[in-house]
């Protein structure tokens, strides 16, 4: 099924437009997992059999797995949503970009290797970088456009003809770069009126969104400027919040109870459809 | 050694500005190995070994490891580098780019689990995502400005205050994201004009410059742009034109041919120190 198609039966089958980041920080495990890589897919599993009815979309981390030399339990991951959680979409977050020939093998890594339904990638290099990842007509590419960092506006805000980089960036990817109708664009859930600005210029683009849990994003003001008018059109990612609920033995219940959360506070501000 | 200082000695050492790019491509390796990851490092080791004494440095691409699970023969090829060529920088191309909890993560992929000296990054996410790149003071961080791509001016061409986002890049990251002094920028090789812009507002930062070989960037014109007044300031990189001159038993030897014409090609427009 198309990444697309597959979100929407998502954010439908689980009434939920939450995506649950996995950024599994060894340092952060709770106690009943030992404080190595090879608990990181232990970790993934307990997080995933807790909250998969609860979320519209997973968003592994890839630095977190790189880091600890740990593509082997990134792999397995994604391999155990496949089998078990099929409808479930996953998105590899992973901001890649390079020159044609390179970028060919970044979507290999992220298509073929792991078998993700989207992934994230930077658009400074222009469309010929993006276009190895847009080929894929099923899977879903998801590029920066207004980050939810603290810094993003240090490049992202320069204006251009009177309005901010970020704005034309959203407009040239709605415009020129979609013409497979995979391509979303990452909003950080930090910057609400910005948020609006690209709502208006993409139409019902789905948006990936950062930022609420641990980075503070306000929920009613990201539904309010983000939501399609069908109270979908967003999907929503928090880690961290979600992950570290608990550092005991119930840190999957903990999960659970923080996705829940999240998505009643969501779903509180969402249209009906 | 801090890695400016490195790649100063490998400049002079060598008596070369030419680094060789490490893009193994199974589907062209040579005929005496076999077109397997397995045979990524003996591949890059014939390289190395045919090439060290032309070079300052070597610029493995992560792409081509990751999309093919050899993430192993990354770690022995920078393994080797280290233990036989301690002089030579290896710079890892990875390109990448991150809130700063994240960008911590890709930090310690480049510089503690691969030990490279310097690595590349995208600057679309501004200085909170390249700071904790930054804070390693005597690793390289080498950021995109001007790439070599067809589509670079997609977004980097975008005007603003009548100069295009990637002279303010430039600028921005020399005045202020280089307070340790180990920033470099990329400028293709196939944009002359732009990387004397460039250099005139960088001073005489080094430049990564790809383009050269399979990309057609012109040798005298880029080496009239870019050098610093003492000759040196550039980083040539050149990975497929060496790699695959030969598809035949003799393809070390043809690598250490090509690269020798391009650092005499090279030399023959550089300014004496």
């Amino acid at each position: 099924m198309r990444f697309i198609e597959k979100l929407k039966a998502a954010w439908k089958q689980n009434n939920s437009l939450v995506c649950v980041g996995l950024d599994p920080d060894l340092a952060r495990f709770p106690s009943p997992l030992e404080k190595k890589a090879s608990s990181i897919f232990a970790f993934n599993k307990a997080i995933i059999d807790a909250t998969h009815d609860l979320v519209c979309a997973y968003k592994p981390q890839i630095a977190y797995f790189a880091s600890e030399s740990a593509e082997d339990q990134l792999q397995q991951t994604l391999d155990y949503l496949k089998a078990n959680y099929p409808h479930i979409p996953v998105i590899l977050d992973s901001k890649r970009g390079d020159i044609g020939s390179t970028a060919e093998r970044y979507a290999a890594e992220a298509f073929v290797r792991y078998g993700a339904d989207a992934v994230t990638i930077n658009p400074y290099m222009g469309h010929d970088s993006a276009e190895p990842f847009l080929r894929y007509a099923d899977k879903g590419v998801i590029l920066l456009c207004r980050t939810s960092n603290s810094g993003a506006g240090d490049l992202q805000d320069m204006m251009v003809d009177g309005a901010p980089l970020f704005e034309h960036v959203a407009r040239m990817i709605a415009e020129k770069w979609n013409g497979n109708r995979n391509c979303m664009l990452v909003v950080g859930a930090t910057w609400p009126e910005q948020m609006s600005r690209i709502r208006s210029i993409v139409g019902d683009m789905p948006l990936l969104v950062p930022g609420v849990g641990a980075q503070g994003g306000d929920v009613e003001a990201l539904l309010k400027a983000g939501q399609t008018t069908d109270g979908t059109g967003l999907v929503i990612s928090s880690s961290r919040a979600i992950l570290y609920a608990s550092s005991g033995a119930d840190f999957a219940d903990a999960a659970r109870a923080e996705t829940l959360k999240l998505r009643e506070q969501i779903n509180c501000f969402r249209k009906a459809a």
